[in-house]
Protein backbone atom coordinates (compact mmCIF):
# COMPACT_ATOMS: atom_id res chain seq x y z
CA UNK A 1 0.00 0.00 0.00
CA UNK A 2 2.74 2.48 0.87
CA UNK A 3 5.58 3.23 -1.62
CA UNK A 4 8.92 5.61 -1.05
CA UNK A 5 7.73 8.76 -3.64
CA UNK A 6 9.59 9.60 -6.68
CA UNK A 7 9.13 13.04 -7.50
CA UNK A 8 10.69 14.23 -4.02
CA UNK A 9 13.59 16.44 -4.66
CA UNK A 10 14.70 17.70 -1.29
CA UNK A 11 14.05 16.64 2.26
CA UNK A 12 15.01 13.49 4.23
CA UNK A 13 14.23 10.70 1.60
CA UNK A 14 13.25 7.07 2.55
CA UNK A 15 15.90 5.56 0.47
CA UNK A 16 18.02 2.86 1.00
CA UNK A 17 16.17 2.21 4.59
CA UNK A 18 16.27 5.36 5.55
CA UNK A 19 13.42 7.61 7.33
CA UNK A 20 10.99 9.44 4.70
CA UNK A 21 8.17 10.08 3.68
CA UNK A 22 5.84 7.47 2.25
CA UNK A 23 2.52 7.73 -0.74
CA UNK A 24 -0.24 5.82 -1.15
CA UNK A 25 -2.11 5.12 -4.31
CA UNK A 26 -5.40 7.27 -3.14
CA UNK A 27 -2.87 10.54 -3.02
CA UNK A 28 -1.81 11.05 0.31
CA UNK A 29 1.87 12.13 1.15
CA UNK A 30 2.68 10.46 4.67
CA UNK A 31 5.24 12.54 6.37
CA UNK A 32 7.13 11.38 9.45
CA UNK A 33 6.65 13.77 12.36
CA UNK A 34 10.00 15.29 12.91
CA UNK A 35 11.55 14.48 16.37
CA UNK A 36 11.26 17.30 19.11
CA UNK A 37 9.67 21.28 18.50
CA UNK A 38 9.99 20.57 14.46
CA UNK A 39 7.35 17.80 14.84
CA UNK A 40 5.31 19.68 16.88
CA UNK A 41 5.58 22.71 15.04
CA UNK A 42 4.05 21.77 11.88
CA UNK A 43 1.53 19.36 13.11
CA UNK A 44 -0.02 22.74 14.88
CA UNK A 45 0.70 24.45 12.29
CA UNK A 46 -1.45 21.59 9.77
CA UNK A 47 -3.77 21.77 12.40
CA UNK A 48 -4.41 25.72 12.81
CA UNK A 49 -4.40 26.54 9.20
CA UNK A 50 -6.95 23.43 8.60
CA UNK A 51 -9.24 25.25 11.29
CA UNK A 52 -8.34 28.97 10.89
CA UNK A 53 -11.64 30.15 8.82
CA UNK A 54 -9.71 33.74 7.84
CA UNK A 55 -7.75 31.82 4.98
CA UNK A 56 -8.90 32.79 2.01
CA UNK A 57 -10.14 29.69 -0.37
CA UNK A 58 -8.19 31.30 -3.27
CA UNK A 59 -5.17 31.29 -0.83
CA UNK A 60 -5.84 28.00 1.05
CA UNK A 61 -5.10 26.06 -2.73
CA UNK A 62 -1.55 26.65 -2.38
CA UNK A 63 -0.85 24.13 1.08
CA UNK A 64 -1.55 20.99 1.05
CA UNK A 65 -4.74 19.49 2.60
CA UNK A 66 -4.61 18.07 6.13
CA UNK A 67 -6.13 14.84 6.93
CA UNK A 68 -4.59 14.29 10.66
CA UNK A 69 -2.07 12.20 11.63
CA UNK A 70 -1.52 8.50 11.62
CA UNK A 71 0.65 6.08 13.14
CA UNK A 72 1.84 3.48 10.33
CA UNK A 73 5.17 1.32 10.02
CA UNK A 74 8.56 3.84 9.34
CA UNK A 75 9.87 3.50 6.28
CA UNK A 76 13.49 3.06 7.71
CA UNK A 77 11.58 0.08 9.56
CA UNK A 78 12.46 1.42 12.96
CA UNK A 79 8.65 0.49 14.01
CA UNK A 80 5.59 2.48 14.02
CA UNK A 81 5.88 6.46 14.23
CA UNK A 82 3.43 9.23 13.71
CA UNK A 83 3.07 10.50 10.50
CA UNK A 84 1.54 13.85 9.13
CA UNK A 85 -1.33 12.60 6.39
CA UNK A 86 -1.28 15.37 3.38
CA UNK A 87 -2.33 15.70 0.22
CA UNK A 88 0.08 14.01 -2.10
CA UNK A 89 0.47 17.53 -3.91
CA UNK A 90 2.21 15.82 -6.89
CA UNK A 91 -0.15 12.94 -7.14
CA UNK A 92 -1.83 13.01 -10.75
CA UNK A 93 1.04 14.89 -12.87
CA UNK A 94 2.59 12.57 -15.22
CA UNK A 95 6.76 13.20 -15.34
CA UNK A 96 6.29 16.01 -13.40
CA UNK A 97 9.10 18.82 -13.34
CA UNK A 98 9.70 20.13 -9.95
CA UNK A 99 11.67 22.63 -7.89
CA UNK A 100 11.85 23.35 -4.28
CA UNK A 101 12.64 26.95 -3.34
CA UNK A 102 13.16 27.99 -0.06
CA UNK A 103 11.99 31.22 0.97
CA UNK A 104 13.41 34.26 3.20
CA UNK A 105 16.78 36.11 3.23
CA UNK A 106 16.85 34.76 6.81
CA UNK A 107 15.96 31.00 7.96
CA UNK A 108 15.73 31.68 11.34
CA UNK A 109 13.19 32.09 13.61
CA UNK A 110 14.09 35.53 15.85
CA UNK A 111 13.55 33.36 19.09
CA UNK A 112 15.93 30.18 18.18
CA UNK A 113 18.88 29.46 20.09
CA UNK A 114 21.90 30.97 19.69
CA UNK A 115 23.93 27.99 17.98
CA UNK A 116 20.76 27.38 15.28
CA UNK A 117 20.90 30.73 14.43
CA UNK A 118 24.87 30.85 13.77
CA UNK A 119 24.39 27.49 11.47
CA UNK A 120 20.99 29.34 9.94
CA UNK A 121 23.29 32.21 9.02
CA UNK A 122 26.26 30.23 7.52
CA UNK A 123 24.06 28.51 5.45
CA UNK A 124 22.26 31.81 4.43
CA UNK A 125 25.24 33.69 3.46
CA UNK A 126 27.00 30.41 1.96
CA UNK A 127 23.99 30.16 -0.49
CA UNK A 128 21.90 32.52 -2.47
CA UNK A 129 19.01 33.23 0.52
CA UNK A 130 21.05 36.88 2.17
CA UNK A 131 21.53 37.77 -1.81
CA UNK A 132 18.10 37.01 -3.54
CA UNK A 133 15.93 36.55 -0.46
CA UNK A 134 15.60 32.80 -1.88
CA UNK A 135 18.13 29.64 -2.42
CA UNK A 136 16.94 26.97 -4.79
CA UNK A 137 17.06 23.53 -2.34
CA UNK A 138 16.24 20.67 -5.11
CA UNK A 139 14.96 20.17 -8.41
CA UNK A 140 14.20 17.65 -11.30
CA UNK A 141 13.41 18.31 -14.87
CA UNK A 142 12.18 15.61 -16.93
CA UNK A 143 13.46 16.09 -20.48
CA UNK A 144 11.71 14.97 -23.88
CA UNK A 145 11.97 11.43 -23.31
CA UNK A 146 9.67 10.02 -19.88
CA UNK A 147 12.47 8.45 -18.52
CA UNK A 148 14.83 11.30 -19.26
CA UNK A 149 15.21 13.01 -15.82
CA UNK A 150 17.62 15.35 -14.68
CA UNK A 151 18.21 15.29 -11.16
CA UNK A 152 21.17 16.88 -9.65
CA UNK A 153 23.31 16.23 -6.31
CA UNK A 154 22.81 18.82 -3.43
CA UNK A 155 25.95 19.87 -3.40
CA UNK A 156 26.14 21.35 -6.87
CA UNK A 157 23.13 23.36 -5.91
CA UNK A 158 24.18 24.56 -2.84
CA UNK A 159 26.64 25.92 -4.83
CA UNK A 160 24.65 27.95 -7.04
CA UNK A 161 25.64 32.11 -7.49
CA UNK A 162 22.72 34.26 -8.62
CA UNK A 163 23.58 33.72 -11.87
CA UNK A 164 23.47 30.03 -11.74
CA UNK A 165 19.87 30.32 -10.05
CA UNK A 166 18.89 32.63 -13.38
CA UNK A 167 20.03 30.19 -15.68
CA UNK A 168 18.12 26.86 -13.77
CA UNK A 169 14.60 29.04 -13.88
CA UNK A 170 15.55 28.96 -17.43
CA UNK A 171 16.19 25.22 -17.71
CA UNK A 172 13.15 24.48 -15.99
CA UNK A 173 10.84 25.56 -18.45
CA UNK A 174 12.78 24.08 -21.80
CA UNK A 175 12.69 20.93 -23.22
CA UNK A 176 16.30 20.29 -23.55
CA UNK A 177 17.26 21.17 -19.90
CA UNK A 178 20.90 19.47 -19.06
CA UNK A 179 23.52 20.28 -16.58
CA UNK A 180 26.10 21.29 -19.79
CA UNK A 181 26.18 25.10 -18.98
CA UNK A 182 27.19 25.31 -22.64
CA UNK A 183 23.71 24.45 -23.86
CA UNK A 184 21.30 27.16 -24.28
CA UNK A 185 17.85 26.34 -22.97
CA UNK A 186 15.43 26.67 -25.17
CA UNK A 187 12.65 28.25 -22.38
CA UNK A 188 10.03 26.17 -24.96
CA UNK A 189 7.56 26.08 -22.26
CA UNK A 190 7.90 29.30 -20.55
CA UNK A 191 5.33 31.40 -21.81
CA UNK A 192 2.59 28.22 -20.70
CA UNK A 193 4.49 27.51 -17.59
CA UNK A 194 5.43 31.00 -16.06
CA UNK A 195 2.92 33.66 -18.08
CA UNK A 196 -0.20 33.45 -18.68
CA UNK A 197 -3.44 34.33 -16.59
CA UNK A 198 -2.89 30.24 -14.33
CA UNK A 199 0.83 30.05 -14.27
CA UNK A 200 3.21 30.28 -12.32
CA UNK A 201 3.68 33.96 -12.25
CA UNK A 202 0.02 34.87 -11.53
CA UNK A 203 -0.18 32.65 -8.62
CA UNK A 204 3.00 34.01 -6.90
CA UNK A 205 1.38 37.02 -7.31
CA UNK A 206 -1.76 35.95 -5.81
CA UNK A 207 0.28 34.69 -2.89
CA UNK A 208 1.93 38.30 -2.88
CA UNK A 209 -1.60 39.95 -2.28
CA UNK A 210 -1.78 37.40 0.63
CA UNK A 211 1.40 38.33 2.44
CA UNK A 212 1.53 41.85 2.31
CA UNK A 213 -1.72 41.48 4.50
CA UNK A 214 -1.92 38.15 6.03
CA UNK A 215 -0.05 38.50 10.07
CA UNK A 216 -1.36 35.29 11.71
CA UNK A 217 1.83 33.54 10.80
CA UNK A 218 5.50 33.70 9.81
CA UNK A 219 6.97 30.83 7.57
CA UNK A 220 10.87 30.72 8.32
CA UNK A 221 12.26 27.94 6.67
CA UNK A 222 9.19 27.16 4.36
CA UNK A 223 9.64 25.91 0.90
CA UNK A 224 7.71 27.00 -2.66
CA UNK A 225 7.24 24.35 -4.52
CA UNK A 226 6.60 24.94 -8.61
CA UNK A 227 5.89 22.11 -10.92
CA UNK A 228 4.46 21.50 -14.48
CA UNK A 229 3.97 18.38 -16.13
CA UNK A 230 5.06 17.45 -19.81
CA UNK A 231 5.04 20.06 -22.36
CA UNK A 232 4.38 22.56 -19.89
CA UNK A 233 1.02 21.63 -18.67
CA UNK A 234 -0.36 21.97 -14.91
CA UNK A 235 2.06 24.10 -13.50
CA UNK A 236 1.25 24.48 -9.75
CA UNK A 237 2.73 26.51 -6.71
CA UNK A 238 2.86 24.32 -3.23
CA UNK A 239 3.81 26.20 -0.03
CA UNK A 240 5.50 22.94 2.17
CA UNK A 241 8.03 22.66 5.09
CA UNK A 242 6.44 24.35 8.15
CA UNK A 243 8.72 22.94 10.87
CA UNK A 244 9.85 26.87 11.46
CA UNK A 245 6.38 28.81 11.81
CA UNK A 246 5.77 30.80 14.59
CA UNK A 247 2.69 33.13 15.21
CA UNK A 248 2.77 36.44 13.23
CA UNK A 249 1.95 38.22 16.53
CA UNK A 250 0.52 40.85 14.48
CA UNK A 251 3.33 41.42 12.18
CA UNK A 252 3.30 40.81 8.13
CA UNK A 253 6.35 37.87 7.14
CA UNK A 254 8.08 40.84 5.31
CA UNK A 255 10.68 38.28 5.40
CA UNK A 256 9.13 35.77 3.52
CA UNK A 257 7.43 38.75 1.29
CA UNK A 258 10.85 40.06 0.41
CA UNK A 259 11.67 36.78 -0.94
CA UNK A 260 8.88 35.91 -3.11
CA UNK A 261 8.77 39.80 -4.62
CA UNK A 262 12.39 38.88 -5.46
CA UNK A 263 11.62 34.90 -7.08
CA UNK A 264 8.87 36.95 -9.05
CA UNK A 265 10.93 39.61 -10.53
CA UNK A 266 13.62 37.09 -11.04
CA UNK A 267 11.82 35.01 -13.06
CA UNK A 268 9.90 37.77 -14.79
CA UNK A 269 13.52 38.67 -15.80
CA UNK A 270 15.20 35.80 -16.67
CA UNK A 271 12.50 34.45 -18.96
CA UNK A 272 11.82 37.71 -20.51
CA UNK A 273 15.30 38.16 -22.55
CA UNK A 274 14.56 34.51 -24.15
CA UNK A 275 11.09 35.54 -25.22
CA UNK A 276 10.41 39.34 -25.29
CA UNK A 277 8.35 39.13 -28.62
CA UNK A 278 6.22 36.21 -27.97
CA UNK A 279 4.27 37.02 -24.39
CA UNK A 280 4.75 40.15 -22.02
CA UNK A 281 5.24 38.39 -18.75
CA UNK A 282 4.31 41.78 -17.10
CA UNK A 283 1.45 42.45 -18.75
CA UNK A 284 0.04 38.79 -17.78
CA UNK A 285 -0.55 40.21 -14.96
CA UNK A 286 -3.02 42.17 -16.33
CA UNK A 287 -4.33 39.10 -18.53
CA UNK A 288 -3.77 41.53 -21.57
CA UNK A 289 -2.72 39.19 -24.92
CA UNK A 290 0.69 39.17 -25.67
CA UNK A 291 1.29 41.10 -28.94
CA UNK A 292 4.38 41.50 -31.53
CA UNK A 293 5.16 44.71 -29.99
CA UNK A 294 4.58 44.28 -26.60
CA UNK A 295 6.97 46.90 -24.31
CA UNK A 296 8.15 45.37 -21.46
CA UNK A 297 11.61 46.49 -20.36
CA UNK B 1 26.22 81.77 7.03
CA UNK B 2 25.73 77.87 8.34
CA UNK B 3 23.29 76.67 11.31
CA UNK B 4 23.43 73.95 13.19
CA UNK B 5 20.05 72.39 11.86
CA UNK B 6 16.92 71.74 14.81
CA UNK B 7 15.30 69.35 12.94
CA UNK B 8 17.56 66.41 13.04
CA UNK B 9 16.06 63.64 15.14
CA UNK B 10 18.98 61.08 14.10
CA UNK B 11 22.57 60.71 13.04
CA UNK B 12 25.64 62.54 13.98
CA UNK B 13 24.74 66.43 15.69
CA UNK B 14 26.67 69.45 15.48
CA UNK B 15 25.86 70.15 19.13
CA UNK B 16 28.87 71.48 22.12
CA UNK B 17 31.30 71.11 19.09
CA UNK B 18 30.79 68.34 18.30
CA UNK B 19 31.24 67.27 13.93
CA UNK B 20 27.76 67.40 12.54
CA UNK B 21 25.76 69.14 9.62
CA UNK B 22 24.91 72.65 9.01
CA UNK B 23 22.07 74.39 7.16
CA UNK B 24 22.04 77.46 5.37
CA UNK B 25 19.06 80.11 4.75
CA UNK B 26 18.92 79.34 1.00
CA UNK B 27 17.71 75.54 1.69
CA UNK B 28 21.03 73.58 1.59
CA UNK B 29 21.82 70.89 4.00
CA UNK B 30 25.73 70.55 4.54
CA UNK B 31 26.67 66.86 5.63
CA UNK B 32 30.03 66.26 6.47
CA UNK B 33 31.47 63.65 4.41
CA UNK B 34 32.01 60.53 6.95
CA UNK B 35 35.82 59.20 6.90
CA UNK B 36 36.66 56.10 5.01
CA UNK B 37 34.16 53.93 2.87
CA UNK B 38 31.05 55.61 4.30
CA UNK B 39 32.14 58.94 2.78
CA UNK B 40 32.95 57.62 -0.53
CA UNK B 41 30.02 55.38 -0.70
CA UNK B 42 27.55 58.39 0.25
CA UNK B 43 29.01 60.34 -2.12
CA UNK B 44 29.48 58.14 -5.09
CA UNK B 45 25.65 57.02 -3.83
CA UNK B 46 24.51 60.58 -5.00
CA UNK B 47 26.54 61.33 -8.10
CA UNK B 48 25.51 57.93 -9.43
CA UNK B 49 21.54 58.94 -8.52
CA UNK B 50 21.55 62.54 -9.89
CA UNK B 51 22.83 61.36 -13.00
CA UNK B 52 21.22 58.12 -13.62
CA UNK B 53 18.37 58.57 -16.58
CA UNK B 54 16.74 55.71 -15.63
CA UNK B 55 14.76 57.19 -12.10
CA UNK B 56 11.43 58.06 -12.61
CA UNK B 57 11.12 62.05 -11.87
CA UNK B 58 8.00 60.35 -9.21
CA UNK B 59 10.99 58.14 -7.34
CA UNK B 60 13.18 61.61 -7.86
CA UNK B 61 10.91 63.38 -5.60
CA UNK B 62 11.74 61.26 -2.20
CA UNK B 63 16.06 61.74 -2.73
CA UNK B 64 17.44 64.96 -1.57
CA UNK B 65 18.44 66.94 -4.55
CA UNK B 66 22.53 66.83 -4.53
CA UNK B 67 24.56 69.78 -5.70
CA UNK B 68 28.00 68.39 -5.21
CA UNK B 69 30.17 68.68 -2.39
CA UNK B 70 32.04 71.26 -0.79
CA UNK B 71 34.97 72.37 1.26
CA UNK B 72 34.07 74.42 5.08
CA UNK B 73 34.69 75.06 7.95
CA UNK B 74 33.53 72.03 10.35
CA UNK B 75 31.18 72.88 12.97
CA UNK B 76 33.39 71.17 15.19
CA UNK B 77 35.97 73.54 14.44
CA UNK B 78 38.82 71.39 13.01
CA UNK B 79 39.57 73.15 10.22
CA UNK B 80 38.14 72.97 6.59
CA UNK B 81 36.47 69.59 5.62
CA UNK B 82 34.43 68.38 2.72
CA UNK B 83 30.46 68.03 2.95
CA UNK B 84 27.97 66.96 0.39
CA UNK B 85 25.91 69.84 -0.33
CA UNK B 86 21.81 68.59 -0.17
CA UNK B 87 18.75 70.01 -0.44
CA UNK B 88 17.73 71.03 3.43
CA UNK B 89 14.20 68.73 3.31
CA UNK B 90 12.43 70.07 6.22
CA UNK B 91 13.21 73.93 4.52
CA UNK B 92 9.74 75.45 4.27
CA UNK B 93 8.41 73.30 6.79
CA UNK B 94 7.00 75.51 10.14
CA UNK B 95 7.35 72.96 13.42
CA UNK B 96 7.72 69.96 11.41
CA UNK B 97 7.23 66.75 13.50
CA UNK B 98 9.64 64.17 12.04
CA UNK B 99 10.36 60.59 12.30
CA UNK B 100 13.35 58.77 11.22
CA UNK B 101 12.94 54.69 10.63
CA UNK B 102 15.44 52.85 9.91
CA UNK B 103 14.95 50.31 6.90
CA UNK B 104 15.13 46.81 6.64
CA UNK B 105 15.95 43.67 8.71
CA UNK B 106 19.22 43.31 7.79
CA UNK B 107 21.17 46.62 8.29
CA UNK B 108 24.71 45.38 6.95
CA UNK B 109 25.81 44.66 3.41
CA UNK B 110 26.41 40.98 2.71
CA UNK B 111 29.87 41.89 1.53
CA UNK B 112 31.05 43.80 5.08
CA UNK B 113 33.54 42.76 7.75
CA UNK B 114 32.88 40.06 9.92
CA UNK B 115 32.70 41.95 12.90
CA UNK B 116 30.77 44.80 11.40
CA UNK B 117 27.79 42.42 10.64
CA UNK B 118 28.03 41.00 14.24
CA UNK B 119 27.71 44.55 15.60
CA UNK B 120 24.80 45.33 13.38
CA UNK B 121 23.02 41.59 13.43
CA UNK B 122 23.31 42.54 17.47
CA UNK B 123 21.32 45.68 16.89
CA UNK B 124 18.94 44.57 14.53
CA UNK B 125 17.81 41.46 17.07
CA UNK B 126 17.81 44.01 20.04
CA UNK B 127 15.93 46.50 18.24
CA UNK B 128 12.86 45.45 16.72
CA UNK B 129 14.56 45.37 13.11
CA UNK B 130 14.69 42.07 12.19
CA UNK B 131 10.87 41.45 14.21
CA UNK B 132 9.44 44.26 12.13
CA UNK B 133 11.93 44.91 8.92
CA UNK B 134 12.34 48.32 10.50
CA UNK B 135 13.23 50.56 13.66
CA UNK B 136 12.36 53.98 14.84
CA UNK B 137 15.85 55.25 14.93
CA UNK B 138 14.42 58.95 16.21
CA UNK B 139 11.79 61.45 16.61
CA UNK B 140 10.18 64.87 17.80
CA UNK B 141 6.47 65.82 17.43
CA UNK B 142 5.18 69.13 18.15
CA UNK B 143 1.72 69.75 20.09
CA UNK B 144 -0.11 72.29 20.23
CA UNK B 145 2.30 75.34 21.10
CA UNK B 146 4.46 75.80 18.27
CA UNK B 147 7.66 75.61 21.28
CA UNK B 148 6.43 72.58 22.47
CA UNK B 149 8.20 69.67 22.00
CA UNK B 150 8.41 65.83 22.34
CA UNK B 151 11.92 64.38 21.18
CA UNK B 152 13.10 61.66 23.13
CA UNK B 153 16.25 60.62 24.20
CA UNK B 154 18.13 57.92 21.78
CA UNK B 155 18.02 55.02 25.04
CA UNK B 156 14.42 55.78 25.28
CA UNK B 157 13.94 54.80 21.38
CA UNK B 158 16.07 51.94 21.23
CA UNK B 159 14.11 50.08 23.51
CA UNK B 160 10.85 50.09 21.58
CA UNK B 161 8.91 46.58 21.63
CA UNK B 162 6.29 46.31 18.49
CA UNK B 163 3.74 47.54 20.51
CA UNK B 164 5.04 50.74 21.76
CA UNK B 165 6.13 51.13 17.76
CA UNK B 166 2.57 51.15 16.99
CA UNK B 167 1.97 53.63 19.68
CA UNK B 168 4.81 55.87 18.71
CA UNK B 169 3.21 56.00 14.93
CA UNK B 170 -0.24 57.04 16.37
CA UNK B 171 1.23 59.62 18.62
CA UNK B 172 3.02 60.57 15.41
CA UNK B 173 -0.53 62.04 14.16
CA UNK B 174 -1.81 63.44 17.51
CA UNK B 175 -2.53 66.75 18.93
CA UNK B 176 -1.41 65.29 22.42
CA UNK B 177 1.54 63.36 21.94
CA UNK B 178 3.00 62.67 24.79
CA UNK B 179 5.63 60.09 26.82
CA UNK B 180 2.61 59.54 28.49
CA UNK B 181 1.82 55.84 28.29
CA UNK B 182 -1.52 56.18 30.03
CA UNK B 183 -2.69 59.18 27.46
CA UNK B 184 -4.34 57.56 24.59
CA UNK B 185 -3.37 59.42 21.03
CA UNK B 186 -6.48 61.14 19.71
CA UNK B 187 -4.87 60.51 15.79
CA UNK B 188 -5.95 63.93 15.05
CA UNK B 189 -4.26 64.21 12.14
CA UNK B 190 -3.86 60.92 10.90
CA UNK B 191 -6.37 60.83 8.01
CA UNK B 192 -4.73 64.21 6.73
CA UNK B 193 -1.41 62.97 7.46
CA UNK B 194 -1.39 59.13 6.66
CA UNK B 195 -4.42 59.12 4.04
CA UNK B 196 -5.37 60.28 1.54
CA UNK B 197 -4.22 60.64 -2.25
CA UNK B 198 -1.44 62.85 -1.27
CA UNK B 199 -0.65 61.19 2.27
CA UNK B 200 2.69 59.34 3.76
CA UNK B 201 0.98 55.70 2.66
CA UNK B 202 0.13 56.77 -0.79
CA UNK B 203 3.66 58.07 -1.12
CA UNK B 204 5.40 55.34 0.57
CA UNK B 205 3.09 53.18 -1.80
CA UNK B 206 4.77 54.81 -4.82
CA UNK B 207 8.25 53.83 -3.38
CA UNK B 208 6.92 50.34 -2.70
CA UNK B 209 6.10 49.95 -6.70
CA UNK B 210 9.43 51.37 -7.50
CA UNK B 211 11.35 48.50 -4.85
CA UNK B 212 8.98 45.93 -6.32
CA UNK B 213 11.03 46.48 -9.97
CA UNK B 214 14.32 48.49 -9.23
CA UNK B 215 17.44 46.37 -9.67
CA UNK B 216 20.34 49.43 -9.54
CA UNK B 217 20.72 50.05 -5.91
CA UNK B 218 20.46 47.90 -2.65
CA UNK B 219 19.75 50.51 0.46
CA UNK B 220 21.01 48.96 3.32
CA UNK B 221 20.54 50.64 6.98
CA UNK B 222 19.07 53.62 5.16
CA UNK B 223 16.43 55.67 6.66
CA UNK B 224 13.28 56.66 5.39
CA UNK B 225 12.13 60.22 6.67
CA UNK B 226 8.14 60.56 7.26
CA UNK B 227 7.21 64.10 7.99
CA UNK B 228 4.49 66.65 8.58
CA UNK B 229 3.47 70.49 9.46
CA UNK B 230 1.34 71.96 12.10
CA UNK B 231 -2.12 70.77 11.73
CA UNK B 232 -1.00 67.90 9.65
CA UNK B 233 -0.43 69.64 7.02
CA UNK B 234 2.60 68.82 4.20
CA UNK B 235 3.03 65.15 4.87
CA UNK B 236 6.11 63.79 2.88
CA UNK B 237 8.42 61.10 2.68
CA UNK B 238 12.15 61.29 2.34
CA UNK B 239 15.24 58.85 1.57
CA UNK B 240 17.94 60.00 3.55
CA UNK B 241 21.42 58.01 4.61
CA UNK B 242 23.24 56.32 2.13
CA UNK B 243 26.54 55.36 3.27
CA UNK B 244 25.58 51.52 2.81
CA UNK B 245 24.24 51.45 -0.37
CA UNK B 246 25.46 48.82 -2.76
CA UNK B 247 25.05 47.36 -6.12
CA UNK B 248 22.03 46.18 -7.26
CA UNK B 249 23.69 43.55 -10.06
CA UNK B 250 20.07 42.49 -11.37
CA UNK B 251 18.89 41.73 -7.90
CA UNK B 252 15.60 43.45 -6.24
CA UNK B 253 16.55 45.23 -2.37
CA UNK B 254 13.95 42.41 -1.10
CA UNK B 255 15.31 43.47 2.55
CA UNK B 256 14.03 47.27 1.86
CA UNK B 257 11.32 46.14 0.20
CA UNK B 258 10.01 43.49 3.20
CA UNK B 259 10.35 46.09 5.54
CA UNK B 260 8.71 49.09 3.42
CA UNK B 261 5.11 46.23 2.78
CA UNK B 262 5.90 45.72 6.91
CA UNK B 263 5.82 49.49 7.49
CA UNK B 264 2.89 50.43 5.36
CA UNK B 265 0.98 47.35 7.19
CA UNK B 266 1.97 48.80 10.61
CA UNK B 267 0.84 52.16 9.42
CA UNK B 268 -2.54 51.44 8.07
CA UNK B 269 -3.47 48.68 11.32
CA UNK B 270 -2.04 51.13 13.86
CA UNK B 271 -4.65 54.33 12.45
CA UNK B 272 -7.42 52.35 11.64
CA UNK B 273 -8.79 51.14 14.66
CA UNK B 274 -8.58 54.84 15.71
CA UNK B 275 -10.82 56.36 13.16
CA UNK B 276 -12.58 53.18 11.14
CA UNK B 277 -15.38 55.53 10.48
CA UNK B 278 -13.70 58.43 9.81
CA UNK B 279 -11.14 57.45 6.95
CA UNK B 280 -10.49 53.89 5.43
CA UNK B 281 -7.00 53.96 4.90
CA UNK B 282 -6.81 50.65 2.44
CA UNK B 283 -9.65 52.24 0.47
CA UNK B 284 -7.35 55.52 0.38
CA UNK B 285 -5.26 54.16 -1.87
CA UNK B 286 -7.77 54.02 -4.47
CA UNK B 287 -8.60 57.19 -3.47
CA UNK B 288 -12.36 56.12 -3.03
CA UNK B 289 -14.37 58.62 -0.81
CA UNK B 290 -14.61 57.39 3.42
CA UNK B 291 -17.79 56.56 4.32
CA UNK B 292 -19.40 55.74 7.51
CA UNK B 293 -20.51 52.20 6.40
CA UNK B 294 -16.62 51.79 4.98
CA UNK B 295 -15.57 47.86 5.67
CA UNK B 296 -12.12 47.86 5.95
CA UNK B 297 -11.34 44.96 8.11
Amino acid sequence: MFKVPVHQVAGHQAIGGKLGPLVDDDGRFYKPLQSGERGSTEKAFYTSFSSNTSIPEDIRRFFPVFHGTQVLEASDGSGPCPHLVLQDIVSGHLSPSIMDIKMGANTWPPQSPEDYIARCLEKDRETTSINLGFRIEGFHIYRSKESDLWKPEKQFIKSFSAQDVRLVLKKFVSSNASPDLDLNPDCAFASIVYGGSTGILAQLRELKAWFEVQTIYRFYSCSVLMMHGKGGSGAAVKLVDFAHVVDGEGVIDHNFLGGLCSLIEFISKATQDEYPNKTCLKDSENNRSSSDNCTCE
